[in-house]
């Protein structure tokens, strides 16, 4: 009997990907018009900020002063300043989630069930994108990886979530992207898995048993019909 | 003859003081509707959250986690998080120059002076200031403590900037909100000096002969007149 539904959060809820994709892109637009006098394209300027992403993280405070000096500049303030100003404007505008979500959430609550995020980074950093989502009254817990010391695919993050919800992980259903730490966590613990095909890992195959899902969604309303397929499943096996 | 007009920024040519505040107390508002669950006032909360700028200053990074350890609570996550979001929502509504500042600057720069800004604090905070105002384009310098490695009122950062719009202290006109720092700063280089009443410093009186300015404004398009008046008097000058 499924009796909550745990979310990741960066590209299953919102645009996480198109997102970051945006503002960087947007950050070294704005860097150009403030000045910055360069030989490389906005392209090549851009693989060079992807890079630095990988090097450093993502949640590296200084990756337009590591880019200026990547290129050989002096990290002149102006620039990064109009970097960060065009970065945040965008972030804002593109932080919104996808538009089926909040009928979603609303629906799977009003069926009595339990929802919960489960996300991996910085703790306050994660909570200040369900406020500004305004998800943040929907989920009756959220677990952030930076809180519990483990990151998913880790079998701990997936059972705090269940621990704290008071239910079974075989009772709930686990919604994500990544195959890899999603899908393959949930799977490990026993929960119900459901990969939605959204953000960079969309067209990322399986690449063994444990990141192969139960079920497949392309945008998060096609989660009621997988939750009520699961629940009338639980009904018959009640009747058996 | 004055060739050159250096502004100081906060609460010179925006509402800073009124920003800040009113930032801080949605910050604290957002963290009782986010549950802050403590027997302080919004007041109270707000009286202990200045404390904590004073003793650690306005640019330490974590503000809203020393307040709740402050008062005795866990800095949780999500607190925190509903603080950063109104801080930094209400910061962008105040973020906006007096209202006759694009005018005076437009009308100085069609007059032939040059403009400066000379200000405290971080660069690239400074920077980002400027660009959210939209002012970044009215100055030909803008000189920040921290790129020079002294603050106001060392004479230095002043004769840094007349030195960069390649004009002498005493043909520089110099605009800002407190005595201590901006007036005895400019006067001692020999600069014309106009202290604008505005912010909280707008009620101090000076402590001595060098924080006395030349001339004082209210807002800021009355430094129009004053340097129409200066421009006149050194006319008069050269005919003598």
């Amino acid at each position: 009997m499924i009796k909550a539904v745990l979310f990741d959060l960066d590209d299953t809820l919102y645009p996480s990907s198109k997102l970051a994709e945006a503002a960087r892109k947007n950050a070294i637009r704005a860097m150009i018009e403030a000045g910055l006098d360069v030989d490389l394209t906005e392209e090549e300027l851009y693989e060079e900020l992807q890079e630095i992403v990988r090097e450093f993280g993502s949640n590296h405070p200084r990756h337009f002063n590591l880019l200026l000096r990547r290129i050989g500049r002096d990290p002149d303030p102006k620039l990064v300043a109009a970097a960060v100003v065009a970065y945040h404007d965008t972030k804002f505008a593109y932080l919104k989630p996808y538009p089926d979500v909040i009928p979603t959430l609303m629906k799977l609550r009003e069926m009595g069930l339990k929802l919960g995020v489960v996300t991996s980074g910085l703790a306050v950093k994660q909570w200040e994108k369900l406020i500004r989502l305004g998800l943040h009254h929907f989920f009756h817990t959220v677990i952030i990886s930076e809180e519990i010391g483990v990151e998913k695919p880790h079998p701990r993050i997936f059972l705090e979530a269940a621990r704290r919800l008071k239910v079974k992980p075989e009772e709930c259903v686990f919604v994500g992207d990544r195959p890899d730490r999603d899908i393959r966590g949930a799977n490990r613990v026993g929960m119900v898995t459901v990969r939605i095909r959204k953000g960079r890992y969309r067209d990322r195959e399986p690449k063994n048993e444990e990141e192969v899902p139960d079920f497949e969604i392309s945008r998060p309303g096609e989660l009621l019909d997988v939750v009520r397929r699961l629940l009338r499943e639980s009904e018959g096996d009640g009747k058996d």
